[in-house]
Parts: structure tokens; C-alpha cells; sequence
């Protein structure tokens, strides 16, 4: 997906956050949005948002280096969605269609980590995921059965992680899918925003249930120009290809292969592009 | 109020929303943006948001002299405002206490045009404002006792109006307090934004009710360094100041006299100053 305009205002809010969650300083804060600022200018809109905001990121790792501003954000995520891991798992047991449920966990998964940055009730949206299910109005686009019909063909299966915190959620639906299949999950190589990186993965036991992988990138959104190579010869012969979350939706929408694009709706620009609404649930396979 | 980082984005936001009103050119839109993000580094914190809204308007005006991008915006708003006109008095005259339903009314009009400008269900939105009636927790901030008490003991009152549309809901609440009062109202002398100005007041029959008059300045707040000689004097005699929007607050909250604040919260940063929270209304002596 190619930028839009809508998307400069958020690089700068993306700053603002991060040059918050480092310093109390205000001074630094105002320099930080000066710098990154100072870059707009040049931006290419034919690239895709994760490529710009990692691009804006060299202005906060000039001024603190090997910082992982998100860290305790990401921390309390992943403890939050571990406590809940029993839960996630009986109400997946307890439900009819107990992929569907998983699916549907995964996506809403997606928002706990937004709540947690956006001061949002995170105990609130949790207790909607737990005991609420999705309106067809919410599924608007959600291509289950085609989801369904490739999984049952599949036999290698690249799981693409997004949030820290979230991937305790997608444990869910790996273990609904990984019996006789073979499961990859890839994470970012270094911190970027919140994303999930290898020790967030172990820490929350995907290791356990899957082989897990650095991607190569530490751009918030899969950008294959920066993948590894071991990653990109998975990313090619994989049967099945699942993408969590708006950055790698983002990134990967003109990748040369089909994939399954699982997240929720949670910046208007993407609603529009995705054919959906805010707030809504997606499962897309492009 | 002062100009926070968090505004930063939205001045852009706002840049951008103009752009496309004007033109459908996205060259265009980008070199507004870029030339808008120009003067971003150069702007005091210590000024008002309006201040600074004004003087990225010149990138807007330089390409399009004399343009009023919410043009039809505002007509729009004045007239669905128009056709609720008679709905809004009845609810005011079918309600136990008409001041308290007409200081309701004023705040929620606040509302609708934003609605407009954002595409959200407009009709939804005054659904609510007639069939509904806000809770103690949306209103939290709402000195309405020494609204009242005030009220009671003035004889001049200057209306500081907001935005076109929302100025008939202000018609409501002017009709309840002119009785045995003089009221006089101020508008915008030059499109800004969807703000009101004369033309506005005019076709809603303001002029009909008060006398009305221009503020003399064409930024989205009344800020007082570029008022007229006639509404600062209006604004240092009037036994009660009644400011409506959060572009006024922005810029009145330091004014050297006791005045009274209606507004919707629709900014985080005016929720934390206002001691209020999003999507709330005030009604605030400062």
C-alpha cells in the first residue's frame, strides 16, 4: 500500500509518542518533531508507511541510541495477554467453531496493545474480546471460508507476527492450525514501536509450539526490500502465507504472492483501502 | 490555552482538509503540506492554537486568494441547522427547565458540523441531540447554578459564536436570555475554517434577534491581539462574556475578564486542560 497524505500527521504523532516515552523533556520532544519534520519534504508517497516511519525512526535513534521505547508497554502487554492465555484457550474449546473463535481472537487481539498505548480501558476491551462475538457488520469483509479452504491444503504455514502482547493471542490460532502443518512464525529483527521481537516471542512461548524467525526487518510492517534471505525463501515457498496487522498489511499488499491479511481496522486510510470500516475486523486474502 | 505538540499533527490535518476542499489535485495537497510543514519549527508553544491555525492559513491563501474552502460546508450546516430550528424550540418550550435545555442544545449544535466535516452520520448525531438528554458523567464540567446566578444579574451580554449550523442552536439559547437583556454577537470578519461570519448570521436570522458583529478577526478563535476597537470594548463592558467552541477557548482562556465557556470536547489536549474528557460537554467559568 503506497502512502497517503492522512499518513503525515501520524509520522509525527508516532514521533511525539516515542520522544514522550524516553524523556519528560519538552524541549526534546519539540526538537524530535522539528527533525522529523525537516524530512517530510522528501518523502517518496510511492513507498509504503512502515518504510517512511522507519526512516523517521533514525531521527529518534540518533539522539538515543539501542532505545526500545515501547519496552515497557510491551512488557505489560505480553503479561496481561499471558494471564489471559487460559481464557483465550476455553473459549476457543468451548465454542462450536473453535478455528473461527481463534481467528476471531487473533484479530482482536490486535487491540489490546492499541488500548495500551492510546490510554485506552485496556480491561475493558479485553472483557469485550472475552465475552463478546463479532456483528456481520463488523465482519464486512472476512473471507472465512476461503481462509478454511487454503488452511485445509496447506502444509507450511508462515505465521507474520505483529504486536508484542497480541502474539499471545495468535499462540491461539497456531495451535488451532498447526496440527500436520508446519508453522514459521516470523517477528522483527530489532525493537520498532511495539512490535514483537524474539524475546517476546519466547517469553510468551511461541517457541514452544513453532519455529519462530527474524524477518530481518526492523520496519513496523514486513518491507521485503529488508527482509532476510532466509526469511524471503520461506516468504516464497510457504503454501499459506498469514500477515497480522495494519503495518504488514501495509507492506506486503503488492507482494508477489498470495497472503491472508488478518487485523483490525484502526486508521481510516486503511478502512478505505481494505474496503472496510474503523473499528471493523478484517480476514482478506490478496 | 497554549499550543501543545499534540496540535502539531492537527495542523496539518487541517492543511490537508482544505487542500482537498479546494482541489483534487494531490500535487497541489502535498506542496500545501510541505510548505505548511515549513513553518511548523518556527512556531512559539507559548501562543494559541488559533494563533498558529492563522498563519498556516497564509499557505492556503497564497495559492488560493480569497478562497473559503468550507464554503459549502457551512451552507449545508445552516440550513439542515434551519430545518431543526423549529424542532429545537419545541424541545426547549416541552422541557421543565428551557434555559437548561437551551444551554444543552448550544453546546450539542457544536457537534453537528463536525459531523459534517468528518462524514459521520450526521442524522444520527441529531437524532441524539433531539431524543436525548446527557448524563451527569458527560457532564461533569457544567457550572450551570453559576451560569444561571450570573446570568441573572446581567443586562449586556457578548455571544462569542463558533462555526456556521451551530449558530441557530445558539439562536435558541439567545431567544431564552435576551428578555430584559441587550445581546450582542460576534462573529469572524473573514472565512476561516467553517466558522460563522456575517453571511451566516444574517440567513439564520441572528441579526433578527441581537445585534451582531464582527470580532474583526479571521482566525478559528477569538483571539484578542487581532480584535476590532468595538468588540474589545464590547468584550470589557459586557456583564457576561458567553464563548462558544473550542477555537474561542483556545484562545480566551487567558483573557483578562471572568468568562463563561460552552463547548463539546473533541481534542484530547482541551479534555486534559478543561479537566473534562472527549466527547463531553462544558459549561466552565474562567
Amino acid at each position: 500500500m503506497r502512502t497517503y497524505l492522512d499518513c503525515i500527521p501520524c509520522f509525527l504523532r508516532l514521533t511525539l509518542e516515542q520522544g514522550r516515552l524516553l524523556t519528560g523533556d519538552e524541549i526534546v520532544h519539540r526538537e524530535l518533531i522539528n527533525e522529523a519534520t525537516k524530512l517530510l519534504p522528501r518523502f517518496s508517497l510511492g513507498l509504503t508507511p512502515p518504510r517512511m516511519v522507519k526512516e523517521m525512526q533514525e531521527v529518534i535513534k540518533r539522539r538515543f541510541p539501542n532505545c526500545d521505547p515501547y519496552k515497557m508497554v510491551k512488557d505489560q502487554s505480553n503479561h496481561r495477554a499471558m494471564e489471559l492465555y487460559p481464557m483465550l484457550k476455553e473459549k476457543v474449546a468451548q465454542s462450536e467453531d473453535g478455528l473461527l473463535t481463534a481467528v476471531e481472537l487473533a484479530i482482536a487481539g490486535n487491540v489490546i496493545d492499541y488500548a495500551a498505548k492510546n490510554n485506552l480501558n485496556i480491561e475493558h476491551e479485553i472483557q469485550t474480546i472475552l465475552t463478546g462475538s463479532f456483528t456481520a457488520e463488523q465482519k464486512s469483509v472476512f473471507e472465512y471460508d476461503l481462509f478454511k479452504r487454503d488452511l485445509a491444503e496447506a502444509k507450511t504455514i508462515l505465521y507474520v507476527a505483529d504486536n508484542a502482547g497480541e502474539i499471545v493471542f495468535d499462540r491461539v490460532l497456531i495451535e488451532e492450525i498447526s496440527a500436520g502443518r508446519k508453522v514459521i512464525v516470523a517477528v522483527r529483527n530489532k525493537p520498532i514501536l511495539n512490535d514483537a521481537i524474539m524475546e517476546d516471542a519466547v517469553f510468551c512461548g511461541i517457541d514452544k509450539i513453532a519455529r519462530v524467525i527474524s524477518s530481518g526487518v526492523d520496519s513496523p510492517g514486513t518491507v521485503l526490500e529488508y527482509c532476510s534471505e532466509e526469511f524471503l525463501k520461506i516468504f516464497k515457498e510457504a503454501d499459506m502465507v498469514i500477515s497480522k496487522g495494519q503495518g504488514n498489511y501495509e507492506a506486503l499488499t503488492e507482494a508477489p504472492r498470495n497472503i491472508f491479511f488478518l487485523f483490525k481496522v484502526k486508521c481510516p486510510v486503511i478502512a478505505r483501502h481494505a474496503g472496510s470500516q474503523l473499528g471493523n475486523i478484517v480476514l482478506k486474502k490478496i
